[in-house]
């Protein structure tokens, strides 16, 4: 739980870059045998490019890292919900561990996919939830 | 249909190549007024990326090709039925149209998230799809 705390609040420092390039502020880490060895966020708009999200770019990048396409012993943490998409490659990366930050309740994958993971992933939620919520309402605030 | 039949054949041609290196053969194009902007195959053992399957590929390319995020004008053509993570990116696009060839019972989207497309997102089925089925027994059969 503590170490929990500690990879989301990486993954919030990620969030908040996104947020400073105008993207929606969504960060995320992968974590090996305690060690980061992925970090990304939201480059949607930067890259004209609706896959960009934190969570595939984590996940390309943890893969690359390893040179491996399953990441049964890594957990990755987001600070908001995946989306179908991003479920739908978590389960094909065999993630081990799943920790997220914030639900969605509009996009995200347990309202249109709830059994799209592996399902050997374990999932935590709610980590840091008032801070990953905040930024995105913020955000979201700013562009009305 | 003689138009879809026509990409669709394009569509295969990707999934030769993929099936070439040693890839599950899925192969997509996106077709914008009748232009293909962009191919791909799936190369996920190539690159040890699970997140490279054809249609994510071909979605990347095509946004870039185009300078923009949305393809409501474009139609993805893609010789198997999408996976969940597929599916998600196609819905991000707002692609105006999917066309696969044959279905995929164990990982397609149907199964796992029926309502994860656009609504606007025109789906059409079937098209050559012994050719486009085929092509995968083959490269099982080849595996066993």
């Amino acid at each position: 739980m503590a170490d929990d705390t500690f990879y989301m609040k990486q993954a919030l420092a990620e969030a908040e870059k996104a947020s400073a390039r105008g993207e929606v502020p969504v960060g995320a880490v992968v974590v090996c045998q305690g060690r980061i060895i992925a970090r990304a966020h939201n480059l949607t708009e930067t890259l004209n490019d609706v896959t960009a999200h934190a969570e595939m770019q984590a996940i390309t990048a943890a893969e690359n890292a390893l040179g491996a396409k399953y990441l049964n012993d890594c957990a990755l943490y987001v600070t908001v919900e995946p989306c179908v998409m991003c479920a739908g490659a978590i389960a094909w990366a065999q993630l081990g561990k799943l920790v997220f930050g914030t639900e969605d309740e509009k996009r995200g994958y347990m309202r249109y996919a709830p059994a799209a993971l592996h399902p050997k992933t374990e999932v935590v939620q709610g980590i840091l939830k008032d801070e990953c919520a905040g930024l995105m309402k913020e955000f979201f605030r700013r562009r009305r």
